[in-house]
């Protein structure tokens, strides 16, 4: 194809980016079907669909054609916005990325995955990790070979990290998790002989049906429009957006529990606030949505953790929360909730992990993911290799594989590479905290009065209206300097510190 | 393209199959989406990615290359099986009319029904008919545009006709309608001046949450296999096939009505069976699904009325349904329900109207749709015509839009001609139910007994397991000789002289 100029061949990738986005938009619909309304032996009808559409997206993106479009965009750089050289860009990475994998391997990994989801959700539930261990061994060998398809020069681990989260290798993540490490052992280990902190009665029963209205409290209070953000019921909570004005979070309630959906709200919410506040222009454009895991996981984490579990969100809900849940909640004041929800405790599901313990949960998996990557783990071995490192790491010894290595949807997902991104998220966020606080001043203040407008303002400024305009480096770098986990570091130290008065 | 050789040809065909049936999966749960849980004003995304799906679909139905491939599987027709054939010629049908649509005009259609369906869904609630008339001349103009495109040479709306079921004329419909009213409203007549049924206690208040459990028991008694079936809840109900072990039905509870979302759990559950019935084999093909509205209809209506309204059935069902509401139903024999949920008065709301008036409704709807797309109707006159025509076959008062020519979800789903296959399917139904009985002997000891085995393996035999392998006037022939609307009439009449004692 010869194009006659710029705007021509900007069209031209406008057609493709609007075609991936129907592509990507159907694929996503029938996978959060899947999740959650769709009845449960429907897996074969549904591998099918999502075999054709990934061949159709296969075709759209690895399009010998697209060669031609992307030297004559390459050729006329200097003509092109800042948008557009980096919708031009990304779509490079893709076509490239996926130009390397053969059609018929990528649309077999889209069925393994589709049927992989249910086989791994009934495991789970059985407790039977041989009858997912045969899908698993599948995923990691994609994997390994996606690897060094996308990258052949670096080792294979390295290649699924840089899908996640640009520019972060296994080097990296060493010397943060290592530094990490050195921060929070020390600190548990002085938690363990200080006054263990109440929160039995976040265990009473808090029915469901009063769960689910208080999720509508926390998502008024957390200002997402409902018209836009819908919430689902599943067995793990998720966010899936497909676009900035259709984006959906999902909870899971446990009766014997309110901590639990409470936080996945706040958390999915957080992801929600990110992709809702992406720009209207980027709809359909390889711009479209978060940029990064890792930026993602700053927001999703920022609003559970830094505002969510802070005594200024608690004092500020918790009059509402006492309505809602008046006989369980007797005699417990918000600074009771406020310790209550910030407990911490080695503990078995990472979900459900307290902030400061939760990243030892990632190390666990991100020591598992390299060597099942690099071929030093077998899939056979991974349950009692999960164990060792629970036991480890933590201190605990895990019962049951629904409770240890099936309690993760990502690897049933096709994901390795991921995790580590909760982590970065967590120190990004911590970052973003500091430098927000430079900003506005007394943030605590505005929190406690529910007033979240200025802080909302800020990260959609700096972060959510980019969506993917620069890279994660870059936007952390724009928004609060170079990536440095002291900050991370710091923040647990205060407040954990603080909580526990040690 | 050549081809060298029948299975060669076969298999181009089944290609092109695989891509339509994922397409179209991919489009229905979009729709099915919006339709249940999608957030209120997500509208506009969903637009975009159906307008880019549809364009899929039209390129490769309306592909050129496949007149080369159709006329290769006509060259050797003697060598195909007879379902082989069937889907060249279904497919060929499908080539044919598409091709006549120029594309950018089905793209366009398309986008307009994903937002009209939004806009009728508030027009409705507002009771705005003016919001949606802009909506409904545009899809009126295309419905016309694209009749003309299937067969210039009949009048508009016989060719829309032909879209539901197949060989159908407004000249047949005027016959068998004319003759079914001058059954029907002299039977009217009589009920009116009979001692009336009571049915007082139906709309007592019947909590939401015990219905969705008592549509878990009728889908139980149906035995329809929920690991393959879904109940969601929609403003109208619907049911939705994605393929043979994919289907969903929806409901929609009304607190002080419990015979509404009752039968429609029968209605929609008589849908669900004729789909979940269809041979595996056609799955993915041109052969997949029921094969045309009013043997749908037929099946759903069979269901519903034949059976779910039948004395026999109530008496199954009777004393678990009085366990789900005691209280409600304290005092009510079965033969009082019975009688309740057959009481025939003439009414406003099709989907709430009873078996003997049902059909009027219909007939209101058939004569404004037959002027709307013959050009003597226009959209603005459509309200007062529509209360003129009720007041006049049914002899209500029609006091809004809302309960007037906004009720019903076809118009705005493009839909021109659906609406007589409604009451062809109920006179095809009672056609099946004689022959049935032929068979089958008293079927109403079975129902009785709960026991449904037989007759719904007469059905999947007869009508579910064929799908589209033959065409609606011959199936109905093979399984109970030529229509003919007096197995109906006769139904009718004898079941409603008894119930009134005439």
């Amino acid at each position: 194809m010869q194009y006659h100029n710029v705007s021509e061949a900007l069209s031209a990738l406008q057609a493709i980016e609007a075609k991936r986005s129907a592509l990507s938009h159907a694929m996503a619909i029938i996978y959060f079907d899947s999740a959650t309304v769709a009845p449960k032996n429907t897996t074969e009808g549904r591998a099918h669909t999502l075999g054709i559409l990934s061949g159709y997206m296969y075709e759209l993106v690895a399009n010998p054609e697209n060669t031609s479009l992307l030297s004559y965009l390459k050729e006329h750089e200097a003509e092109l916005s800042l948008e557009e050289k980096r919708r031009s860009e990304l779509f490079r990475k893709e076509c490239e990325q996926l130009s390397r994998i053969p059609q018929a391997e990528f649309t077999e990994f889209q069925i393994l995955l589709s049927k992989a989801g249910d086989v791994w959700e009934k495991a789970k539930i059985e407790n039977d990790f041989p009858a997912f261990a045969p899908y698993l061994e599948k995923i990691v060998d994609f994997n390994r070979k996606f690897a060094a398809y996308y990258n052949p020069d670096i080792p294979a681990y390295d290649a699924l990290l840089n899908e996640f989260e640009e520019g972060i290798t296994m080097e990296t993540l060493d010397v943060f998790f290592d530094k990490l490490r050195s921060a929070i052992v020390p600190l548990l280990a002085k938690i363990q002989t200080a006054k263990p902190i109440d929160d039995s009665f976040l265990s009473k029963s808090y029915p469901i049906e009063t769960q689910r209205k208080y999720s509508e409290y926390l998502m008024e209070v957390l200002q997402i429009d409902r018209g836009y953000c819908g919430i689902a019921e599943t067995e793990h909570p998720f966010t899936e957006n497909f676009n900035n004005k259709d984006v959906r979070i999902t909870t899971h309630y446990y009766e014997n529990d309110i901590a639990s959906s409470m936080f996945s709200v706040i958390h999915e919410g957080g992801h929600a606030i990110y992709e809702l506040g992406c720009k209207d222009d980027y709809n359909h454009t390889m711009l479209a949505g978060g940029v990064s895991m890792g930026i993602h996981e700053s927001q999703s984490r920022f609003f559970e953790n830094l505002i969510g579990r802070s005594k200024a969100f608690i004092e500020y809900i918790y009059p509402t929360l006492r309505n809602f849940f008046p006989e369980q909640l007797d005699g417990v004041t918000a600074d009771d909730f406020y310790r209550a929800v910030n407990k911490s405790t080695p503990s078995l599901i990472r979900t459900e992990a307290d902030e400061l313990t939760y990243c030892l949960h990632i190390m666990v998996r991100y020591e598992l993911e390299k060597r099942l990557i690099g071929g030093t783990l077998t899939v056979a071995e991974l349950p009692a290799e999960w164990n060792r490192l629970y036991k480890e790491y933590l201190g605990v010894d895990v019962p049951n594989d629904t409770m240890g290595c099936l309690q993760d949807t990502h690897w049933s997902g096709g994901s390795f590479g991921y995790f580590p991104s909760y982590a970065l998220g967590s120190a990004y966020g911590a970052q973003m905290l500091h430098a927000m606080k430079n900003d506005l001043g007394n943030i605590e203040e505005k929190i406690a009065s529910g007033d979240f407008s200025e802080i909302k303002a800020w990260l959609g400024e700096r972060i959510h209206q980019h969506a993917c305009l620069y890279a994660p480096g870059e936007l952390l770098e724009k928004t609060c300097g170079k990536f440095d986990a002291q900050y991370y570091i710091d923040y647990l130290t205060d407040k954990f510190t603080k909580l526990y008065s040690l």
